[in-house]
This record gives C-alpha cells, sequence and structure tokens, in this order.
C-alpha cells in the first residue's frame, strides 16, 4: 500500500501524484487526510526512515515499504512502470522523467507568478510584483512551455507524449486545468495553438478513473492556495 | 566519448554536468565551446535525435552515443553509475537523485535572486524586486537548504552525502563555492553553523581532479552572468 503525504486541503504538487494513483487505480492512503494525518507528515520529514533514503526536503512524498522518496518527479519516476504508467526500460523511463522535470519547471514558475519576491512573504506583500511578473510569465513562458509540449505531444502521436499513456500526460492534463483555473483569458487565447496539447488533455480527461476522480470529494477544489491560483488582477490578457 | 552541450562563456547550470565529468575523468567534448559550437548546440536543440528521447526545453543536454538527455539532474543521473560517482543499484541512485533534486531546487532560487520577476527582463529592470527578493533568501532560504544539507552531510558520514563520494557532493561543493561568490557576507556568516557541509566543501576541493580542473581554463571564472552572480547590493547581511 503506497502512502502519500502531502497538504490535505489542496491540489498542489502533491494532485501530480494523486491523478497517477487514481489513474491507475493502484491502492493508496493520503495519510495527511486522516486523524493526526499532518502530525504523522511532519513527524515523518524529520525522522530517519531508512538509512538508505533522504529525508525529505518538502512535501509531497511516499512511502512503499521501507522505500521512502521525495520530489514529485523522483516519485513518479519510481511508480511510472510499477503501476503501469510508464515504460520500464531506462530508456523509455528517462523519455518520461525527462519531460516530467520539465512540467516541474513550469509549476515552479507558475508558482513564483503569485510569489515573486518569496514563498515566505505572504500574496498581499508582493502584489505589485506579482502582477510585474506575471505579464512576462503571460507573454514569454506560457507560450514557451506550452509549444515545447505541443511539439512533444505531435512527436509522440495519439494524443500522448510518449506514444503511449503516462503519468506525464496526467501531469500535463493539470497543468492545463490549472492554467485555465488561474489564467483564463492568457489560457483561451492561446489554446486554438494548441490542437495536440487540447486533445490530450480531452482524452485524459475521458478516462473513467480520471473522470471518477475529478467528481469524488478526494479530488479538492482548485483555491487561492497551491500553485493555481485565480486573482482576477493576474488574469491578465497576452 | 560524452557530448556536452552548455552555454560556453558561463558556469551555469552545465558545471554540475563539467565538475562530475572532470572529476571522473571521463573523456568528454564541451561541443560549444569548439568551432561553429554554438550553433551545433542550437541545430541540436530542435532537431530530433532519436524518436527515444524528448526534445531539450534548454540547455546543459549530452549526448552518449544514441542517447540525448536534458535536465542537469537527469544527466547526472544517467551519467552517475556508469563514470563511478554514484551508487548503481535502484535505491542508492534515487537517493543521490533525490538530494540532486533539492540542488536543482536551491539553483533555481538562487537565479531568481536577481531576475525576480523574470529570466526574460533584465537585471537592471528588476533590482528593487531583486534587492527585496535577496533578503527573504538569505533570511529564510539560505538557513533551509543548508541546514538541510548539514544533516544530510552528517547522516551520510565521512563527509559525504551517501556514505560515499558521490556527484551530489560535487554539486553541493559547486553551491558552497557560488553563494561565496554571490553572498560573501551572508555566506560567511552562516558557515560557523555548517562544519559538515564546509568539511565535504574541502574534501571535494583537495580532489586531484577537482584540483586541476579548477586551476585550468576549463573553468570559467564566476561573472555577472549565470546562475551565481556578484551584485555588491544584494550582498546584504542576514
Amino acid at each position: 500500500m503506497i502512502e502519500l503525504f502531502y497538504w490535505p486541503t489542496i491540489q498542489g504538487r502533491g494532485e501530480l501524484i494523486r491523478l497517477a494513483l487514481e489513474d491507475s487505480a493502484t491502492p493508496y492512503v493520503d495519510v495527511a487526510r486522516g486523524p493526526g494525518g499532518i502530525s504523522a507528515m511532519q513527524a515523518a520529514m524529520s525522522a530517519e526512515h531508512g538509512k538508505a533514503d533522504a529525508l525529505p526536503f518538502a512535501p509531497p512524498f511516499i512511502r512503499d515499504g521501507d522505500v521512502q522518496l521525495a520530489h514529485t518527479a523522483l516519485v513518479l519516476h519510481y511508480l511510472g512502470a510499477r503501476i503501469g504508467l510508464a515504460p520500464d526500460d531506462e530508456r523509455g523511463r528517462m523519455h518520461a522523467h525527462q519531460l516530467q522535470l520539465s512540467i516541474t519547471d513550469f509549476h515552479s514558475e507558475i508558482h513564483d507568478t503569485h510569489h515573486p519576491l518569496g514563498s515566505s512573504l505572504y500574496y498581499e506583500d508582493q502584489k505589485s510584483e506579482a502582477l510585474a511578473r506575471t505579464k512576462v510569465f503571460v507573454r514569454d513562458r506560457i507560450p514557451k512551455f506550452l509549444g515545447y509540449f505541443e511539439r512533444e505531444v505531435l512527436r509522440g502521436g495519439e494524443a500522448t507524449l510518449l506514444g503511449r499513456h503516462s503519468y506525464v500526460d496526467l501531469s500535463l492534463f493539470q497543468t492545463v486545468e490549472g492554467l485555465r483555473y488561474a489564467f483564463p483569458r492568457a489560457t483561451a487565447a492561446i489554446e486554438p495553438k494548441l490542437p495536440a496539447v487540447m486533445a490530450l488533455h480531452d482524452r485524459v480527461a475521458s478516462r473513467p478513473n480520471v473522470a471518477a476522480y475529478l467528481r469524488s470529494e478526494r479530488r479538492r477544489p482548485f483555491s487561492e492556495q497551491g500553485i493555481f491560483r485565480r486573482y482576477p488582477e493576474l488574469d491578465v490578457v497576452p
């Protein structure tokens, strides 16, 4: 049984792992959502699980028996072939992981649109800087990242990044969902230029386990916490 | 023969790969430093090398025969055991990779101290925001990241992160070097609290291949390009 440790009330980075576990119908426990779960997560952050693992720098992390792993992309790299969401040869695993690491970078930049001066400050203390960063992000970075993925989906074929369904497709789906929530005007403007990414998004949304998860209460709504946030003043036109 | 593709005049993210190749005495070509090298790198960015690989989102990337890989942490994950700088079992490889991914995040935050509004703008257009971000970074983030690595070096033992020399040690060495360059006052203030990290740094510096590399002209000096930059106005006291 996989144990997932992540903040219980938000999607955040943990959502990419939740989507992989849900799509593949992998049994898991979302530890911090259980009684005493946040305390358990915090204890796990600072206690040694096994000499063979580094301590987590931050959630999300998982435990699978005596294995403990942190960093979203590494967790997905580990789970990938084990849950049927990546090739099992080294070459195919690296292909998926490389793409996922660009998702990581993209999400980090998305987060920093609302926290350009630092995640330890409130949004309200960096609103003008957030607007400045968002304008640059919408103009330069959304087209660069999504244009990159458009090309890779075209290379993969069949509305997939790898030529077969994978955890990276699930993460790209979530990225589109989040951008539509956080930057509805900029996202609507660019979608017509990204037919392959949008076909991938729609294919993922129609997968039965994904659709069931999105309807369930396990899927927390987007909010003004986490990576993707809707602040009307940041919904700029590119 | 490993082909490394990275900007030729700076250390930047590519330096973590260069240090691994140099320390292990792995034969490599720093492609963009050769005649026509930047054109070759840019051509490689947009041309398909093999169907089995994603295109690089950005440098650095490597080629090893028909394998092409991007993202510093993934390149090091791939090279690790092959060049004697990581364990060769999956558990040990993941241990190293998880630590390296925290180095990646740290370097990303270091970069953003001078580019809080976006990497496509000049530093001169975001100087006041850079100072604001740097103050938060020096106060909150340097202690958090280096405190994490201090604990992990103590767990690893023998002035190493993994209980044996690895590519992650080389990256942590480079991080200390860069912080000393970019934020000399903040770094001097925190060094006494980090005896294990500093012992690791000094151990790496004394490795013959590292020492020879640092003295060579292959080692470009730090500058006001790349991740670690010295802007006197950002050398704040924590």
